[in-house]
């Protein structure tokens, strides 16, 4: 069977979990739009500052930071850091050819850590309540990686 | 014929639009790098004010931001949000096998709307202009995404 | 035989040098709460002053901007810059079937290239030696993605 065809489970699962969490990471985005829509604020760029459709009644004080946007930007670079280093090192894990209910656990319990992060940090719960979501996805984004380049050398 | 052969037109399409995507993505660090040098500023690390070759006369204002580096930076953090993530969801979206016009529509599309919205935020057209552009590469992103998991979800 | 196999040389290749940038970019996250811990600061939320075990003495200062802390986030940027796109540039240039030795030369030049550049960030040597550091690997991640445009071009 071909390796990345969607007939193939473990490649399934990979696409299962690789688009969730693009959709996750891409929600990070409308969000901070929604926030910056409801304080009217939070912008960045100097001409954010003239009159539009959209910014009827422009003010200086828009430019400022606002936490309401910024906490939403600090999940979103805690993505950056982590989710794209994710969809590769899935999409070599599986290629791997490890056991179904290894693959869905990894990946889907790496799924389950970021999404449980996202609410952690949106409800401003403690730093080690979220410190420990983190680790949960960022020990299983090691041990895959790990894993397919212990499976490169020794091939 | 072979999914992730160059002769397959499907994957040659994506093959074309991800490059485009990587070289502007990289086109951002040295743009910074080349207004860096024009501003002999925008500089963030302490080391940056020793004495080189390349620095003659170090002055401690080259560590404050200047607005022509760091309106660069603002783009290039905008295409870190989204291109890394457009890469993966094309390449699955290109695995599910759609139809030719579609994925030419949808990735050369995409590639237009992120050059359109780089034109837009370099030359400092209004937050409405660029919010627009944003949106149409958004939303191609995400229905290439929803796209690739309904096809893994029902297979 | 199989493109996608770790039998394939071109392909082990990729993967030894995709996973070790991998883990490299996952060492930053690692090594900024090293430090945070080390410090006891460099913390970004305002949930992050709450006492905690971890936290048991917060402070207002803890919110703070540490040069400590700083510098591997630094650093940890410029590999959101940089790898994500050489993740992907690395994987389009293999499928192209090059020769073995320049897609060694190119995956592991980069590799080593991106190690000195961590080695000279986190050390503060100069701008320049950082800088040219940082070229290597840039010009070798342009090429792979000229490489893999030209040869869709021309399938």
């Amino acid at each position: 069977m071909d390796t990345l065809s969607l007939q193939n489970p473990l490649f399934a699962t990979y696409v299962i979990a690789a688009t969730l969490m693009i959709l996750k990471a891409v929600s990070m985005s409308w969000l901070t739009v929604v926030r910056m829509m409801q304080v009217k604020g939070g912008f960045r760029s100097p001409e954010d500052l003239r009159k539009t459709p959209l910014n009827p009644a422009p003010d200086p004080r828009q430019l400022e930071p606002d936490e309401r946007v910024e906490r939403i930007r600090r999940i979103q670079m805690n993505d950056l850091e982590n989710l794209p280093f994710f969809l590769v090192a899935g999409f070599l894990f599986v290629l791997t050819d490890p056991s179904l209910w290894l693959a869905r656990v990894l990946l889907y319990g790496y799924v389950v850590s970021r999404l449980l992060h996202f609410a952690a940090y949106v409800t401003a719960q403690t730093h080690d309540t979220r410190a420990t979501l983190w680790t949960v996805g960022s020990l299983i984004l090691v041990f895959m990686t790990g894993w397919a380049l212990v499976a490169a050398l020794s091939a």
